[in-house]
């Protein structure tokens, strides 16, 4: 891990404070709720405390020391000199406790995240790994579960039970069952509503395997469906398609949205695609680089991102679907083998 | 819930923007990852983006508002004044973007999470309904599962499943299952050992009902334990005995911890507890009060505290004995149930 070390420090100004645990894992591998790192030209230190002292003791290339449980509090009494430090993470307070012990700090952003954006072949392996696990989820949740006459929440914990079968670490985060009019509702968790026939039930769902995670969409039918839920459909997917096709290294996030977004606001269902494209997918199951009207990114190859049009009609019904990609040179490698042909379930 | 922010009130100088999302669900019942909360004398605005604005629309007594996605951005954009902020929550850069927004800005620290240190009747209930599941669940993981020959993350999965059997809405944090050596290091979680007779195993889980908490740890045997291991075992069931008999409303969290410390102190196995004696329980797994050497907080009725001393002798065990109990005016409330007995599981 201390090879990641090494570009963050082609980064750096001064001495760098670290204090995002996600960062610190990836740059490290040590895995702690209460933990900073500090990476200077010569030597990086890991400071965490009795819990965790043993496990930073194993990680190679960085000196482990043990703080007390208030790990701020015990830098500001340790530290000295100038320090760069995570301006877009750090709590205020913390930041002024460090000044008034004496510290000089520097405000820096988004340093690590900008090297995490960019995954590495290992980083890939996992996230394919876990996309093949969700994959052969999905084969068996539409194959094998039953949906009408259940709650969502019924659902959601199949889904928890499919990924222990296939062999994930864990689900990536709470699965999102919305079946009919809880669709229209993009975060909407699973609930106790039952389940009808004939309506639509997004499932937005990932896992994690070896810290990576997968972040796929569907949206399934159970029953024939009236002719404005399909052309819906019909229209969302083909915004997916359209992001896809628009992705490659270099493409802006807000022209990738774009893409996607004018195929539905060039439809019946303009205005109902109120959230952003995609997201970057990592160590955090939303992170660095964005798709949307707000992005400030630029893809680069090795990115991970997420593409997730939807149509959401309040109260009636909603309709997502999102493929996971690795962004490369020329266009996108989508490990993503589910399909996304509209499948009717029982 | 809007009965929340009537008590906030009485605490604030000026208008208060709280940012962090817990502590917006304990005022609002509004679960949400991007969210802001600004308190007033006369009104509290609800400010959150597209795909949870149906959801902040629903909850009475505040006014809901919908941003960006880049939700402090626009509160620079569009609040104006002198707002009491939550210092040690918000990001250090969040806070400076507000000010050169033209803000006005108070640090402030602790006051929601003061008032969701004292719970109420219904969050007691919730919390005592995840103690009644745990306590099933132990009882039956303790009967019906295999430990021996199986890997900790197989038991980790039992877990799982017999919270989901027994009517949890999900596990409250990931299972700690630290067999042997693995023990010995309080935050390991459940790896692919494969669990061997004659030692002990660390579980440390918890189940969530309704939002609320539980967090018991109990370590068992899997056969015959040398003489050395049971002494240890009853040094941390005295010293938990003795942390849970220190616990009434005014006393400190040093004085409960150092109730606890003392025993093991007094022990051939002095130095060996290097953690905190517990740690406060509600909506977060970790809040206040704590009860721990470095602890500056006092306990109060209606308090949920855990109270969970360990001895942990490096790459040999690991001993923890865990329970949550409800402070009152002359001592405690205990809902666990499970036996604290060393039991010898197969």
């Amino acid at each position: 891990m201390s090879s990641r070390i090494e570009p963050l420090r082609g980064l750096l100004e001064e001495p760098f404070l670290i204090t995002n645990p996600v960062n610190v894992l990836y740059l490290t591998g040590l895995d702690s709720s209460n933990v900073a790192l500090v990476v200077e030209p010569d030597r990086a230190r890991l400071f965490t405390d009795f819990r965790y002292i043993e496990a930073a003791r194993a990680v190679e290339g960085v000196e482990a020391v043990q703080t007390k449980r208030t790990l701020i509090g015990w830098l500001g009494e340790n530290l000295s000199g100038r320090f760069g430090f995570e301006a877009n993470i750090l709590p205020w307070s913390f930041a002024e406790d460090l000044r008034k012990a004496g510290l000089e700090l520097v405000p820096r952003k988004g340093l690590v995240e900008q090297l995490r954006a960019v995954k590495d072949e290992g980083e890939l392996e996992a996230f394919r790994r876990a996309c093949a696990i969700t994959d052969r989820m999905f084969e068996r949740l539409a194959s094998e579960v039953s949906f009408v006459g259940r709650r969502e929440r019924d659902v959601a914990w199949d889904i928890t039970r499919l990924y222990h079968e296939e062999g994930a670490d864990e689900p990536a985060f709470e699965s999102i069952v919305g079946s009919g009019p809880t669709g229209a509702r993009p975060h909407a968790r699973a609930g106790d509503r039952v389940i009808s026939p004939g309506e639509l039930v997004v499932i937005d769902t990932g896992c994690k395997v070896g810290g990576y995670q997968s972040d796929y969409t569907r949206t399934l039918a159970t029953g024939d469906l009236d002719g404005e839920l399909r052309e819906a459909y019909d229209v969302v997917l083909a915004a997916q398609h359209a992001g896809l096709e628009a992705i490659r290294a270099g493409v802006s996030g807000v022209d990738v949205d774009a893409a996607a977004r004018g195929v539905i606001e060039a439809s019946e269902f303009a205005g109902t695609f109120g959230h952003g494209l995609g997201h970057g997918l990592g160590l955090d199951v939303h992170e660095a680089p964005r798709l949307s009207t707000e992005s400030s990114d630029t893809l680069a190859a090795g990115n991970v991102v997420t593409v997730e049009p939807g149509v959401y009609l309040k109260g009636r019904f909603g309709i997502r679907i999102e493929d996971d990609v690795i962004v490369t040179e020329d266009g996108i490698e989508n490990p993503v083998r589910f399909t996304k042909e509209l499948l009717t379930v029982g």
